[in-house]
């Protein structure tokens, strides 16, 4: 088996993006990312999207997507996991070439939300829950977020300041970059005098609607080496994992096991311990979910996971994650990736974590039946 | 790369499935083929679904089916391209297995349309097609159908009668399939006497709406030899590849180059000639889409596909085809593949092919902008 590298990456901005469509965002950044690698042409394209048939009825985008980039004829496969749809793109396209089946990989990671209303959004986020049994309830992912997050504070004891220190930290980080929605600093009491969602989760507590997409080119290492001057990243580990569908039927409602499972099997592929990771690219579309994420990651004790934040062990969603640098949810696990190129290869600006050699991404899906981590090292 | 075998298959009826779900549906073909096979737990599964999004607002279908299944904690994932969403999950499950990913992948294709009214169904029908430059017209798939009918009748001085055949032949191989959705012979002058969908494309020229399930487990061959009695099916090729995405940009209105293209890639792969083939599994959602997918596979001249069929060259479609099995979108690329391993291990009934050794299926999305081809053989 051939050892891969990410050799291109490119993104849009993120935000509410009125002049652009689907299609002028995926080409945005695929073409960003083909002129980073210095490639013209690629074996195949694997997309990642998640409401794009619900928000735009707008299916079939692996064909759509090649179409718009004037690949026609290249194959293309689209896939979907909600959060996670971009992540598992990237992890089709490494096992492609990785096993051998491709030589060059275009990976798309797309989500254009500002058209809709927001209670169509809302209707979109809840599709990757069961809709017989949770969505009829009318239960939103914010009302199911703040059930967690209630639960976190009171077994763990933990004050709602330290978890919204999280979005204190992710503004903070976005500050720094260019492509994020938000540039806003914000304190703990900004965060906690915001209005209420489903209480007790509040407003800036959790992410919002946004338009953006991110691409990435891979090839094998050897190949990367002789296109590249730029350093070469390489996919170290690359897993995912599933969970029971619905929160009550699980063991503990504050560990998802879905993360905890994709995690010890991309470490194991990788062989490094965790130790050896120098940044945490992680799933943060509320506080509370970043804080129990890096948790069930191996990064904190269960209940420890807002004093890791509060002290900064390790730089954690760099580039501000879902909070600061925006939510295009199908695209954010491309996201994650391109900023974790951009770290490794020294590129990350007044963000650069320093002697950054291997970084880590994760996304989880829904209110936690699906995650998936990729480990990627530049040594 | 090892070689790979299809080890299970299972399917549910086709139909009006008013009492059954998505997930009774995917639950039930599942369970089939695990139990063919012999097989308690797999490594991976891969979903083909087209429109559970916008007809049940059910996405995240890795997980969903997973948790249905009670695999929980088993990596999913969920792949849509329309017509060859099943197609192409079974394409990167077979990807998995021989490249020594997985053991046992389960693949399950899935549809349920009963549930929707026939304009949210028509609605949904054109997701595969641009949503800005084609599907705001107002045009639906049949009325797509019908422009290529009527080109091709004029450009190659085809009868109505000739091309109606195919709904013969469909309904009749149906009648013997104890899963198909018609029971009903029909004449050719039942088809040219039934309403008009879209002048000239006839009511029964064209596929309906149907709920249903299909699925298959693939492991390494020499795996299979060991766990089953049942002659071993052999996955011999398979690929994909897209086209032009609007149906007027194309040289040729009347050649899908979709199907042209992974029809070579599979028979290179599969190192056969197209002689070989001893039946064909082909996308059929309309009459002429059947006849213009046997000429692009290979098996007859452009303008001749209809006199390949009225003189039944060799065995199309042996269970029914789209029009006569039915047409569940995401799931029929997937029915073909079981269908096919029902010929190859001589379990075809009363419609079993003398002496088949070798099999091909084709799926095409919407008006020819992807298209998938498997080959599949027992030799």
């Amino acid at each position: 088996m051939r050892r891969v590298a990410v050799v291109g990456v490119g993104c849009t901005k993120v935000g509410e993006l009125w002049d652009k469509s689907l299609k002028d965002l995926a080409v945005e950044s695929a073409t960003k990312a083909l002129d980073d690698a210095g490639v013209e042409r690629v074996d195949f394209v694997y997309v990642g999207n998640a409401y794009s048939q619900i928000l735009q009825s707008q299916g079939n985008l692996g064909s759509f997507i090649v179409d718009s980039l004037g690949f026609n004829g290249t194959p293309s496969i689209s896939i979907e996991a909600a959060d996670s749809s971009g992540s598992l793109a990237f992890h089709e396209a490494y096992k492609a070439v990785k096993l051998g089946w491709a030589n060059y990989v275009l990976v798309v990671g797309v989500e254009k939300m500002s058209d809709s209303t927001p209670e169509e959004v809302a209707k979109a986020l809840m599709a990757c829950e069961d809709q017989d049994y949770v969505a009829f309830t009318g239960i939103t992912q914010a009302g199911l977020h703040a059930l967690v997050l209630r639960l976190y504070m009171e077994r763990f004891r933990i004050k709602h300041e330290d978890v919204a220190m999280f979005t204190v930290k992710a503004h903070k980080n976005a500050l720094n970059n260019p492509y994020a929605q938000f540039k806003n600093p914000l304190s703990v009491e900004d965060v906690l005098k915001s209005p209420i969602l489903a209480d007790p989760l509040r407003l800036l507590e959790y992410t919002t609607i946004a338009d953006g997409s991110a691409a990435l080119i891979l090839c094998p290492l050897e190949e990367a080496k002789k296109i590249t001057d730029k350093p070469v990243v390489e996919v170290l580990g690359s897993a995912s994992a599933t969970d029971k569908f619905y929160l009550p039927e699980r063991i503990d409602s504050l560990t998802f096991n879905a993360t905890v499972e994709a995690a010890k099997k991309a470490f194991q592929e990788a062989k490094i311990s965790i130790d050896k990771v120098d940044f945490i690219e992680t799933h943060d579309n509320s506080t509370i979910m970043g804080v129990i994420s890096i948790e069930d990651l191996g990064f904190a004790e269960k209940g420890r996971g807002t004093t890791f934040i509060v002290e900064e062990k390790i730089p954690i969603n760099t580039m501000g994650g879902s909070k600061g640098r925006g939510h295009p949810i199908g695209a954010t696990g491309v996201y994650q990736l391109v900023e974790t190129v951009w770290q490794l290869r020294g590129e990350a600006g007044k963000n650069q974590v320093k002697d950054a050699k291997i970084g880590l991404t994760h996304t989880l899906t829904g209110i936690g039946n699906l995650a998936a981590v990729n480990i990627l090292g530049c040594l």
